[in-house]
């Protein structure tokens, strides 16, 4: 346990993220705010609000120089924020305070690192969305490989009734893709500038607040949002809670992995698991179980940053420090998941003979008294038919004998051989699990 | 302090929702329940599967059968959850059993009680979207009729630089505005209808699952989501979400008017105020502290909801039952937001005197230092500038004296009664209110 | 789904609490809140600030006067408190001005309000802690009657090394006994009188407020804390952590039961399971799921009291009012987590045939890898051992063999005959299982 | 925004603990693990289990070899623990076959985590411990100097009635108290080994389980539990809690002095501000700031302790992983917020005009309201007192006029100018400081 999973070096193998993590560090942070003054003070120039080699000047600075995190550490303590050490810090670097002057001209704080973490939100997303569509891919290829492959459905741990294991891997995956499309409407939205000024009304831009604005995202590649947004932080809340719900549908995939894996039940199996230190048999689902610990830990952070959005006036540095201390995590252990769960699914191999065990449930058949039900309904009113078998069901039960067995004895005209197979009970499965391959590709 | 506020006859006033409680009592979801029952049987004679009379008798029998709640509570104490106990009910209500047994054909509890909890919130969501545009409505009245009047800005408390009340409204509106779309977008995911049966893949249902699913959506006027989604919970996770967020935005509301209305600041009186059971005088921001606090609730809740995806495999009835605590509490803080919002930003009166005795802060005017910062800065270095006026800040708060007379005083021939003034300072405020207004009307 | 299951007629039979919902109701805080002020008011009269005669009166009154909480609601509304109106309404009840004006003598809301939920919490406390031992004793016997029952034990899911069902259900245990150990700790912080008057310094008690404070502590059998705590609600805080972590602590129990009694793993059969409405073969763990939703439900609530501790000032609306929204549905969801884990546990039977099933794991023996590891470390050195026995669990998955019939054959000498029985493995187990039913007794 | 605050170089200043961080590096985990190891080595010794050369050895080396930990990061990506790789590579470097087989005799990795943490919370403990002894002598000293210091107390951010700053102070402190009693009653129960081997019956420590748990306590300097606490996770999950509660308390004094400090109210000065990158005049009360939203996360970051506690079965790997994740920033942040509100009560100055002038509210002086309707309570009814205060205030506000001045002509007799004074109505404010003062000393 070091303070942070992710920048663990013991840890590093399962929670560091060699793409995302770069763009979560003071480096990353200086270099993408040096960037936005760049691009603001370029636009400035444009505008006519400050000179033309000024702009040039700095823009070529904030590819050059040079700024050491931990030099900006005491002033920052006393700002609580790294803006104005960080200004300081590259005026003096330029080494010509005729141009320096203008560097971060008329901007405030907030504009500087709200656009300048917006900046790595924006790589972050498409790395994101290229895992989003890898796991899609290999879900698609697990669905449609197994949509015929038969399992028994489980509620409440309980053998359900047959359903196949495409299926399964459908149900998988369907949030994925409303995940998916949920980025592309979100996306518009967060990649947006932050251009205020103080309070946020660009006071001191002469006018030309909005054209700069405009002219700034334009330059970075962003959306003109046309309005400030220093204290609505909805877009913020927004990535948090999407981050936070497609963590928690992967989530979703690494319990019924654990469930499916289990000493017993065994359906499946993982490409990779753990060792114990003194256990030498044991393969623990560890990747599963990462990625339910990392959707529990996203789901407490993702408190904080809503709860942030409650930002009081026009600056409130509790909510925003608060958002400070949560966002990045949440986005780095989403990531995680989508790694994690790429890989993860890569290696599942479902095991047809256990499967078939699994369907037999505790050697009961049990699982085929919903069908046995309804073929009975068939032939005698459903309550009459759904008591029968529900007695024949304590009878297996008692006389330890399967169901199907009792069954056929009981009706033996009904054809129940065929009707009381994995196979005759699949309905829709097969062709869920086969839609969802290609929507998964589409 | 009852069980649960919503209900509480004491605090009714505050708490109770007059439209959106009634979706969310037993007798509205028994209700809700039967509909969907009486859709399938439809669906189902259209279909073929079922007898039409049977569908016709079950249909009537859905309008006409009244079920006692508490009659279902022993059974449903036993399983859990309530359909087993309501079919039971209905169709010994029915008093047909050659139609009843038709009843619930191949379809399992969660079709129905997703379904149905649907329909109730898409009514929920009707009534959301019109008290959100009759919010917006009255922002958009008060950021256009205030949009130049001054305040001082705060962050951190602090006088920062002047701004319009106006553009503080449009503050408040903007994350608003962008609930509205986002409610838009995902109102076709959430109001889809439930229907798997057993294991969700409809498998006594002869072949026509897919078809059955499309005609009980068209029935119920519902989306056909074209797959299971019993264990997909993003839908839900999304209401939460957006919920959530729209609470939030609110509150951040409910923080400013607290903070404006404070005995010294003053500057908004609210419509109305409550008073203390001592102290004659109280005027206290009821209606803002129950925003927040209905917020802060609602965050977290929300975070049940979250960790509800985690739904292990084809049902998990912990998963389950944590959104049912959870998610009729978020709606109706929800809405309480909403209706207790627009009634207290109809009643909003700023006050103009104690806004402009504001912008002189503790009678220094040190909300002019950086207006003055960048009137010097045309004629100095921009560093020597700002380090002038933080000198002479300091000297203001040491001497007691205006920093505007101050800064007249040493720099007499820069204009500076035109520049120092808040009317000089408000940037894009009043065309960022205005600005909102239409888009909030639009 | 209604507003609040605590309350649903249709799910009460699982969420209501006959014992503890009664202290949760607007009849029961008025109720309260009279006595509080009935005790204040003699207390008063005792140290002669006001009337005898007076107080006699308001004593009488309190028992007596039956107040509508709905004709509270309007002024209530509009205070956010139901203070002022239920002391105007008392006051008019009691038809004699001249004792009602000594009502609420130089109190505040709060002092009434936090006192009276004292109260309750009082009585709450003693249902609890009846509840707990009653769960501690009901485990007690089971520890005890299965000390030496073996089973798997499994960690990740997966079959680990033999244990004892008795130690398995002492760990189950454990926490709840430190829990009870924390309840008496808590007790005499949490049990004290409010009084402060309108800004917590008792300011128009003439001098008497200490005095008052610890009279009004005595007549209502209550802690005087010695100080005011309108703002410091660390002892909500601690009520609402407690029982959040014995509603986690109940719920792993809940947790492990829906594993037992997973099919095709079915060692543990519990005394009522639920059915479906579709599968008549159906036995769903009901109550282990109930347990495991309030403690999520519970977990999440949490952290809205937890940050309600951020209480602005000598009185914050916003947090107090989430307190209002969310403890008393912590304390139902931690009451209701006792009670059924209570009736739970009564009826848990432990399957010894199944768990000698579990035992076998996948047929193949794998769960006396470690026993394995070690005898031959008394032969060779240990990590020799422990390659040779991964090599030898490979052989055994390879070839289907179980793994202790391909050691003994390996090493005919070394008696692994004995060695390799789960008997063999229990190590402490036993004793642990028995010391906890001794703890638990004591 | 690095991925951690606590680890930021930038950020560092203000979030970086030197005394607390070191405990939760990679690193001090290896050492701690190492430690662990090398008593239970000599445990085992002196119980007869191992041979004394090779704990010997082992011991010696546990102090002697570095483990680079990147050199661990395959094995336990693999594995998602590090034990198994630490005993590989503490093994190998030992360079002494014979001995090093012994290492981990018996012992599970859970045994090695678990205990190894305890060592390092023992350290956090007595630091925090020490912090919080200091911050309440801090608070101690500031309560006493201004046990008399008249301010208005605000409830609802409204003027209440008069009380003391002193009053205030020992209001923040009240919760400390408390904290420091919780701690004390925590250690004992938290600092406890844990010795349970593979799944938590000692099953390979050939009957010596228990002697040897006891004497590894007795090596450590831990308690000895009496019993496997490898599922028991509720002395994590107090330590959550305390630490939350502990930085909610904290908190709330941000809360307060951001509210005190805020322009235009002015009450108090911080010793240290941070200023803006635009606004020369800005002095933001930072690390007020800082205690909020190191509150905020934590409680958030609390949900997911507690949340894992419902852990499954004798080791449930996502439970687990969840505190790893969670619980050291938790610890960092009530470390950080501990030094920092210490740093900052510290620098507190109370501004006595300001005091003044905010006791005069709006010029009105209604905050003697409360007063005026006892002083007339003597004299009429008190209904009818308090209807003529609360009509005298309204005249107040309309014609602009002191309250205290109104009354005093209306009343000329009663000797108001004493009565409406804020001095007399400070109640038992002093001595709650002074009573505050000697218990935090005590």
């Amino acid at each position: 346990m070091g303070a942070c999973a992710f920048d663990s070096a013991i840890l590093g193998g399962l929670y560091h993220d060699p793409e995302i993590s770069p763009l979560f560090t003071d480096s990353a942070e200086i270099r993408a705010m040096m960037l936005v003054e760049a691009a603001l003070a370029e636009a400035q120039a444009e505008a006519g609000l400050i000179p033309p080699e000024a702009a040039a000047a700095i823009a070529r600075a904030a590819h050059e120089v040079q700024i050491d995190p931990a030099a900006l550490a005491a002033e920052t303590a006393a700002n609580g924020v790294p803006v104005p050490a960080l200004v300081a810090a590259f005026r003096k670097a330029m080494q010509a305070p005729e141009h320096a002057q203008y560097l971060h001209w008329g901007a405030t704080t907030q504009d500087i690192m709200d656009t300048g973490l917006t900046l790595r939100l924006r790589r972050m997303l498409e790395i994101m969305e290229t895992r989003l569509n890898r796991l899609l891919a290999r879900l698609a290829d697990l669905a449609e490989a197994h949509a015929e492959q038969p399992l028994a459905a489980r509620s409440y741990g309980q053998a359900a009734t047959p359903t196949s294991f495409g299926a399964v891997v459908a149900g998988w995956g369907g949030p994925l893709l409303r995940h998916r499309d949920r980025l592309a409407e979100m996306r518009p939205r967060l990649l947006a500038v932050s251009l205020g000024g103080a309070s946020g009304n660009l006071s001191v831009m002469q006018g030309k607040g909005p054209e700069l604005r405009a002219r700034l995202a334009r330059r970075l590649g962003l959306h003109d949002p046309g309005a400030n947004w220093h204290t609505s932080r909805d877009r913020v809340v927004e990535l948090a809670a999407w981050t936070t719900a497609l963590s928690a549908s992967i989530a979703k995939i690494g319990e019924d992995l654990i469930l499916l894996t289990q000493t017993g039940i065994s359906e499946l199996r993982l490409g990779g698991t753990g060792g114990s230190s003194t256990m030498p048999q044991k393969q623990n689902p560890v990747a599963p179980s990462v990625l339910v610990a990392l959707a529990r830990f996203t789901v407490a952070l993702n408190a904080a940053v809503q709860g942030a959005a409650l930002h009081r006036q026009q600056r409130d540095g509790a909510a925003w420090f608060t958002e400070w201390l949560s966002l990045p995590q949440i986005c780095l252990a989403c990531a995680r998941s989508l790694a994690i769960a790429g890989d993860t699914v890569a290696g599942l191999t479902p095991d047809p003979a256990r499967m078939a065990a699994g369907l037999e449930g505790d050697g009961l058949g049990l699982i085929h008294a919903e069908a046995l039900s309804f073929a009975l309904a068939a032939h005698m009113p459903r309550p009459e038919a759904q008591a029968a078998v529900k007695a024949l069901c304590a009878e297996a039960r008692q006389s330890a004998t399967p169901l199907p067995r009792l069954a056929a004895e009981r009706w033996p005209d009904l054809g129940l051989d065929h009707t009381l197979t994995p196979q005759a009970q699949l309905g829709t499965a097969p062709e869920e699990a086969r839609a969802f391959a290609r929507a998964a590709r589409g």
